[in-house]
């Protein structure tokens, strides 16, 4: 099959899935370039793929159709098509987010927490949407090994049991060499501006902090990084 | 003073500013924000402060011409005109970036060199400007606090006597946690796509590796900091 056209109405209803609204409605989300389409694959949930150039198992497109589907500048020579599977499993690592918003550092933080064994992500309100473009190239292919949980972390957190929960903040908090990486352990990594608020704060068993020479704060995909690298399953 | 139009050729000679050329032209670069701005005139650098609002030691710009000069899409309330100050101290513990391109990992890594005592950042060829608005914004201010030397690390590694080097490569490499914080020491980190140069690699004394699970590579500013961290000044 060869779309020319970017009028066609199988791209036009791709289009509706480049908004967080379009992909919760129709349970799909696009990856883009070759790395990822490969991974969305062995993951099992790629349903379709579209290249520039005649492939068997791909659906040819003209090179405006791809810069149509595609959401950043350089034009890529793959775009696959994913659904998106709800994986809920409980790892003994878990990373709980409240209110990471950039796209960028969600995805640094998918892709650590693959690399350092904290399979499962749940997600407070006001996190970024996993499935941002920019948040699933960042991953690098993380997004499709992990789990992840929405949750209304106020009610989530004190029915986690048998997890030690770490917060991170600097007031009442022990340093990070101090903190000890037991079997299962959940770690909370606050918003980007605000850090975590004060009533999931509360809800950890211990805040963490990183001894830091003349500086306020790192970047959270950086800190969460270095926490979970210091905490990793071995 | 007031400036309404964009026109005006101070403001016209600010807007050169946004680029890497124009920046190095004039040994000046503009930072946006309270924040920095505040940041730089504790540093000794601020040259001039505009802001939206009329303000003591600040020329009063209007909203378009705020618009015209900052590179965000937000709507900042001041920006701050600083002269670049060439610093070369040598701390005891250098980062070596050998072709980081992407201004948000060049900021986060200046943020936490700065965190864990890595002073000087060495720029080999190919490194993104770090004087680029997203890497100074990225940087929270790290940036006056640094020094920087730009080099060809081909020529500057063999001849930083007295330090120990160590490369980031899996092959051949120790396994950070082995990795000994000796007195003076150089991290060399290297481009997102392609890693460190097989040439400039083969200038450290020792390889590190983080170990990872399933996942081949972290983003280069969580990898940098991760091992800026275990090799932290104390």
């Amino acid at each position: 099959m060869l779309i020319t056209s970017v009028d066609n109405p199988r791209i036009k209803e791709l289009c509706k899935l480049k908004t967080s609204k379009g992909r919760k409605k129709e349970g799909k989300f696009l990856v883009e370039g070759a790395h990822l389409v490969n991974e969305a694959r062995k993951c099992g949930c790629l349903l379709e793929a579209y290249s520039l150039t005649e492939k068997e198992g791909y659906i040819t497109i003209t090179d405006n159709v791809m810069r149509k589907l595609s959401q950043t500048d350089t034009v890529v020579p793959e775009i696959g098509l994913c659904r998106i599977v709800k994986k809920e499993e409980l790892a003994d690592r878990i990373l709980i987010l409240d209110g990471v918003q950039d796209p960028g550092n969600m995805g640094a933080l998918m892709r650590s927490a693959k690399a350092f064994g904290f399979d499962t992500i749940v997600l407070g309100e006001g996190s970024c949407d996993i499935y941002n473009d920019k948040a699933i190239r960042s991953s690098q292919g993380a997004i499709f090994k992990l789990s992840f949980i929405q949750a209304d972390l106020l009610e989530y957190i004190p029915a986690l049991k048998g997890y030690t929960i770490y917060g991170t903040n600097v007031v009442n908090g022990i340093i990070l060499a101090e903190a000890i990486a037991s079997d299962k352990l959940a770690l909370i990594l606050g918003n980007e501006g605000n850090g975590v608020r004060k009533e999931v704060q509360a809800l950890a068993d211990k805040n963490l902090y990183i001894p830091m020479h003349n500086t306020e704060s790192l970047n959270v995909s950086v800190a969460g990084s270095i926490i979970m690298y210091s905490l990793r399953a071995k």
